[in-house]
């Protein structure tokens, strides 16, 4: 595909990967267009931006009917739950479906979305992570791309340009190593929320700053590595670089390596998805900083260590295992961060709730999608459970 | 051209690159297969390397009468003088000629070797940085590709595949800076041969370890770089980078940067570009050691600065005048060097003489063949005059 101006469908627009897909097609008005959005619940940041694209469906997956209304009030057309997001991502006018929507809410209309043909620029890591072999199964099917949302994924993707996968050796994802890189195992045990989401050189969403503090975001990055460059767990590494400049590395069976870099920047991974395999001017646009290497001076590596880092070990775990592991360890994650971010828990017993909840969990192997959903509510709910059976024991 | 065996001559078989081609060759038997080799002056190893891989064809470009006594006894087939070189790069039985003489020797054979339709495995520096023009035209006009055996631009080649070169923002040729990297310019006055020959993380021949302790080897190769890839010099930078572990990169017009690297290896690219666009397998070879982010730790770079390296400067100077410019920097330069080699000179004065050179020069644009060489010997002629006239009366 390369004609533009590219029609795009964005599922969660209000997000962090939703405002800067947006600074991105505002900056390409000839390259981009924006058909259709969808958000949850900042109703009146949707109806700003369906004004000022333009859209010509909006779509709320409203959590409340407080919300629900209130979409209606803002955006008259406004389509309502699922089946909205559904009509989003299959809408017959879009070229490419950004799914930025967080956690599983994304599955289902992706899904459509490439069973309808759409390019994918995936920035949902659930998606994969829960359900890399639907995702990856359709894609091959429908023979549609699915284009990684990701400075790591988006890192490999360009390394991979011209080269045949058969002559990877292996992927090596870069990992900043998050605000406790340096932190002793005890430091971590008395972290604060506020400690958790000081992360050194990106700005993102709560929950996924505390999964990249846990390292648990470094390990579902390998599943989603994994998923989308088919290359076996056992030959995708991980090492930590601090200063997030090198994104990852791809290296060659003849021992070379390829990496990508820029200043730490997501409109850069955006864009690449959204204009590939065009590469866009940005200079002038305020988008990309230049990477200047008299400023940058030394750029460092480390060994991760993955006893300070259980969620780490743990995903990796999760991964070897397969089946249903995977989506237990996304929702036990998701509560567990939850419980962190409302000071109910410390930092390292994010990785005890997932641990403890993977150890109960009976697995099914090649899963569907109802099979998917229930699983990860279940891991919510058994989470809660050994939340309260077993820290809550130790306050009485 | 993916068929294999691949079957090759190689020009200068007994220097750094022709023994470490041999090295390759030898690890890949059902891969490539040595043709015809070409030598200059050491007899007893061409002929050694004839019988070990069955050379069809050999030729000695012989300097001295004995010599060429010596490989007549020693090789009783061989070749002598410039028409067999020529005959070696032209072999019908020949796929790629990798071009690995020394200075000019190998422009000649490499166009013929062109013209008649073979591939080029270029490490011969002087051929692109004199006759830059000529060469690529004859390469384009006979549909062959020139292949870079130079870390460097093997590192640009590989970041480009899969790339649009009109989305090329900057090449970034990586230096080490060599031993001198830290030295002031009092130090840099005083510097001995035997220090000038150490350097920090290559091993090569002499005149080139010299070139890289001066910086003159890096402005060649922002020629060389220009001619390779056409872009232009003010899109060509040089960074510091001391580990030698990142061999240069390529900045998109969008921002982002690929960059490839390895431990030091001249195996790597000579091997890159025998079998591209196949990589093949070095694990169990010794060829590539891997490369061990947990032993690197760190990547650092610097400036360059052009006072203390003053034939780097000299070397852009030459670039953007053209024409026969560059002949007379390469000319100089060698003759310079073979002057600090027995200790007639300071390290400094190299680029003291080659300055003057380049200023008694009457330029002719777009020079043929025999102007090269015809420029190339006034340039030497010219250093050793100047050397004589300038720095001799001080000792009167």
């Amino acid at each position: 595909m390369t004609n533009f101006p590219r029609r795009i469908a964005l599922l969660g627009s209000t997000g962090s990967i939703g405002r800067q897909t947006l600074d991105v097609v505002r900056c390409f008005p000839d390259h981009f267009r924006i058909v259709a959005l969808a958000a949850r619940s900042n109703v009146s940041l949707l109806a700003q931006q369906a004004r000022e694209f333009g859209a010509e469906l909006t779509a709320c997956f409203a959590e409340t009917p407080e919300i629900e209304r209130a979409a209606k009030e803002a955006l008259p057309g406004v389509l309502p739950g699922a089946q909205g997001l559904l009509e989003v991502a299959t809408h017959s006018d879009v070229d490419i479906v950004v799914a930025a929507t967080s956690g599983l809410m994304g599955l289902n209309p992706t899904l459509a979305a490439i069973n309808a043909g759409k390019t994918i620029a995936l920035a949902n890591k659930e998606t994969l992570v829960m359900a890399g072999h639907l995702v990856t199964h359709a894609a091959h099917r429908a023979g549609v791309s699915i284009l990684p949302i990701d400075s790591e994924h988006s890192a490999i993707w360009q390394c991979l340009r011209g080269e045949n996968t058969a002559e990877v050796n292996r992927l090596i994802l870069t990992a900043s190593g998050g605000p406790f890189r340096r932190a002793s195992l005890d430091q971590l045990r008395s972290v604060t929320v506020e400690q958790a989401l000081a992360h050194p050189t990106w700005r993102m969403g709560p929950k996924i700053t505390i999964d990249s503090a846990t390292l648990m975001n470094k390990g579902l990055e390998v599943l989603e590595a994994h998923w989308l460059f088919d290359i076996p767990y056992e030959r995708i590494d991980v090492v930590v670089h601090p200063e997030s400049i090198i994104h990852s590395m791809v290296e060659f069976v003849d021992g070379s390596l390829k990496m990508q870099a820029s200043l730490p920047s997501m409109h850069l991974p955006i864009q690449d998805a959204l204009s590939y395999p065009v590469r866009l001017n940005t200079s002038g646009t305020g988008l990309v900083r230049e990477l200047r290497w008299a400023e940058v001076a030394s750029l460092n590596f480390e060994t991760l260590d993955m006893t300070r880092f259980p969620c780490f070990r743990l995903a990796r775990e999760a991964a070897k295992r397969g089946g249903t592991y995977p989506c237990v360890l996304v929702g036990a994650d998701e509560e567990a961060v939850a419980l962190f971010l409302a000071g109910e828990i410390g930092l390292l017993e994010i990785a005890e709730l997932v641990e403890a909840v993977l150890e109960r969990h009976h697995p099914v192997a090649q899963p569907d999608v109802p099979t998917i959903l229930e699983v990860s509510a279940w891991a919510r709910r058994a989470t809660r459970e050994v939340y309260e059976t077993i820290y809550q024991r130790n306050f009485l």
